[in-house]
């Protein structure tokens, strides 16, 4: 070990340790750390907002030469409207959610006194990788410390200053309980996350929060499991039964509520008997949202040859390019596409589409059906604004990230995201059980596999 | 497409769009698939087993030549006792195991006639790769088929004759459903298998079955999830509080039930207070079994100086390598070491251990408490033999794999673990669902986030 102890060796070594030791402290004392962290940061504010100003003059320079974008530089302020507050407020959320770990999700009565217990406990060692916004490293930090998982941070460097001075707040209030200090840690260069993607011994679970190359490179470049999506390439299909109002809402809301969010639409799909109906109601709606809108030869020529569809109609419709179909606008811009059935609309979906979010406009309740289940998306929704896909508003209390994967978490991923399971076997009784004693020859035992009632593991 | 439409692509792609056009069909119609493949497999039965004959004829060769192990020759032999009737009765067993898909596992009232439900479904297409035994093909396709994947399946080259007869087969038998001809695919090299390996567009799980290397190989080449285990590296802990009779029959029972299985115990640690009282008992039942005991300092000295340990003393007990505490034996050997404490037991387990399954001996509750809490594997057992690690046995009906990832599925995976979710969100009423709608502000709507009764998506 010595030989091979780097920096990122020492980090990952630490966090697994620390993982470990904290799998004996009570989960009421990970809540007592998150009140802990909250009252630090309100005792520090001063300095880390100190530090904050510090990385947004440095940042200030960097947009003056147009290194950075002025977006960019917007999310790095900590001390922007209720920023601040909010940030503490989602400590309090995150602490006051049900626990995730200690739960019983199958249990099986193997043989007398034999007891088979499927508990929910935490993954393990976290790395967190995410851009600008330093408030993350307080959401995430709470996350896991609320799932029992430790924890190693990589914010952007933009906010650097800002991220190390949170961290030590947190580790300063780690240290008065019986949470390890390196349960969380925040490390600053792209080259520790290059090392310490090696290493999967010791990291059980990549997040990645950010720009869909970010999530790709990762991917590419780690044996650990990635949860994550690279991209957010939702669609719509307005099914020959779709109601009118309906289409124009959902649309409308779909693309315009916040365009550079992964689970905005960026494809509409509709179905060639709306070309010359609702179609032009939507496109209307959207051209006075100042949507451009790139069509394919038959939704463009119904729109060509239509007047009163408003002053937009000139400069915000135009032929769809070649990649229109595979490209994440994230912006006021909307691919067209009209197909004939909803079995094609379908596969276009399954072929195009990141399976993150789809929804269907439509009537009929058997279109409905077809689509939900053909729809090989974390999403399948009817009638519904695509937007809905998130965290909070299914209903999660908090979100961890959207997954595109399939395996483990798919979607919107709350807390559960962050736990797996063990199975504990409690033998009991007076001889040690084994297996040599059950079997199909005379004599043998059989199991008898009958469900045990109960929430948690007996000890 | 057309320019990389290389054998692999057409077989990857070919797998996803049978995937996609099964979501369509009823579930019912897969058991029906699963009675066909079992009537055509009886059908040609006579066919099966003559290719079965040649592979063995040319395997004969190949252990004539010393190329091929004994062990290896006998897992071809598809006709060996009740091999052939037992492949067919685990047809109608996993027929006739509960649908995995379509459950619902939660469920949200967002809003007024906006329903969310998170509704399990398959995972898309597996390819799984395993060794010699021809008989799996039978197994992974009639479990892949159950569970609504799509699934590509190469096995060893030993037995490539009759995973071909068993394949056509099994394809004869899904033209006569709705199930597409291409639902189950197999392929014979190994370059076609680095070639799928690539396709992480098509392929979403690989499940590998087979020795650590081809696990190892397989998890450093793919960026596919991968699920398995590459070693079964289990210890067993006798605690100070361990019963003397329990540890005998615990520590003998796994080491001597099925050595070369994954869920046999490899290494013994002993607290030292345990060192001239159970440890001999303990080694005298070991050595009377034949195993070959590898002993750390005081474990092997307290042998030595102990008479009456039975003839086996001289040429089964060594002073334990190097290595010895991360070696998989696989065989009737055994490493043992002394621990001052259980904290040192466990600190050892999850440095050293594989995180498959590990038990301890004690009569203590506390003992027990802290040690399945404490130790960071997919099974930690309390007087019950490591051998009780499996599907089977925990009351699955199945076993798919045992996996020691912690992401998705831990430890015997069974049929749940070739499933996922999708969140189907079912928007009613007059008006499209939009989010633009919902918010903090003066008349904005609150999300009702209220649990649904449901145990299935309602269309």
């Amino acid at each position: 070990m010595s030989s091979e102890a780097t920096p990122a060796v020492s980090i990952a070594t630490s966090a697994k340790a620390a993982f470990e030791a904290s799998q004996l402290i009570e989960a009421s004392e990970r809540v007592r750390a998150l009140y802990e962290i909250r009252r630090e940061l309100e005792a520090r504010k001063d300095e880390i907002l100190a530090a904050n100003k510090a990385d947004m003059d440095a940042a200030q320079a960097e947009v003056a030469a147009g290194r950075m974008s002025g977006s960019l530089f917007k999310r790095l302020d900590l001390n922007k409207g209720d920023k601040w507050d909010s940030m503490l407020q989602g400590i309090v959320d995150v602490a006051e959610l049900p626990d995730p770990t200690g739960k019983v999700s199958y249990t099986s009565e193997l043989d007398e006194k034999l007891e088979l217990y499927r508990v929910s406990c935490p993954i393990g060692v976290l790395l967190v990788i995410f851009e600008a916004r330093p408030e993350v490293v307080v959401n995430i930090a709470a996350l896991a410390i609320k799932s029992g998982n430790a924890a190693i941070l990589k914010g952007g460097k933009e906010s650097a200053q800002t991220a190390q001075s949170i961290s030590k707040t947190i580790q300063a209030a780690l240290s008065r309980t019986q949470i390890p200090d390196s349960y969380v840690q925040t490390i600053q260069t792209r080259a520790e996350v290059s090392s310490l993607l090696a290493l999967d011994k010791y990291i059980d679970l990549v997040i990645p929060r950010g720009s869909g190359e970010l999530v790709r490179n990762i991917q590419n470049n780690t044996r650990i499991p990635v949860m994550g999506h690279a991209d957010g390439l939702c669609s719509i299909y307005l099914d020959e039964s779709a109601d009118r109002e309906k289409a124009v809402r959902v649309v409308v809301d779909s693309k315009i509520d916040y365009p550079a969010a992964c689970n905005s639409v960026e494809t509409l799909i509709i179905h060639e008997s709306l070309l010359n109906t609702i179609w032009l109601d939507v496109a209307r709606a959207l051209l006075s949202a100042n949507v451009l809108l790139l069509c394919d030869g038959p939704s463009l020529s119904s729109l060509t040859s239509t007047a009163a569809l408003g002053p937009n109609l000139q400069t915000h419709v135009r032929a769809a390019p070649p990649d229109a179909y595979e490209t994440e606008h994230l912006s006021l811009t909307l691919s067209v596409l009209t197909v004939p059935s909803l079995a094609a609309a379908i596969r276009h979906i399954n072929a195009h589409s990141s399976h993150h979010t789809d929804s269907l406009v439509a009537e009929s309740e058997g279109a409905a059906s077809i689509f939900v289940r053909g729809v090989d998306s974390a999403g399948a929704f009817v009638n519904a604004s695509t937007r809905f896909a998130d965290g909070f508003r299914y209903g999660f209390g908090t979100e961890v990230g959207i997954s595109t994967g399939r395996i483990h978490a798919r979607g919107p991923v709350g807390l559960e995201g962050l736990v797996t399971y063990k199975y504990v076997l409690r033998g009991q009784g007076e001889a040690g059980h084994i297996v040599g004693e059950f079997g199909t020859g005379e004599g043998k035992k059989k199991f008898k596999h009958q469900p045990i009632q109960a929430s948690a593991v007996p000890f």
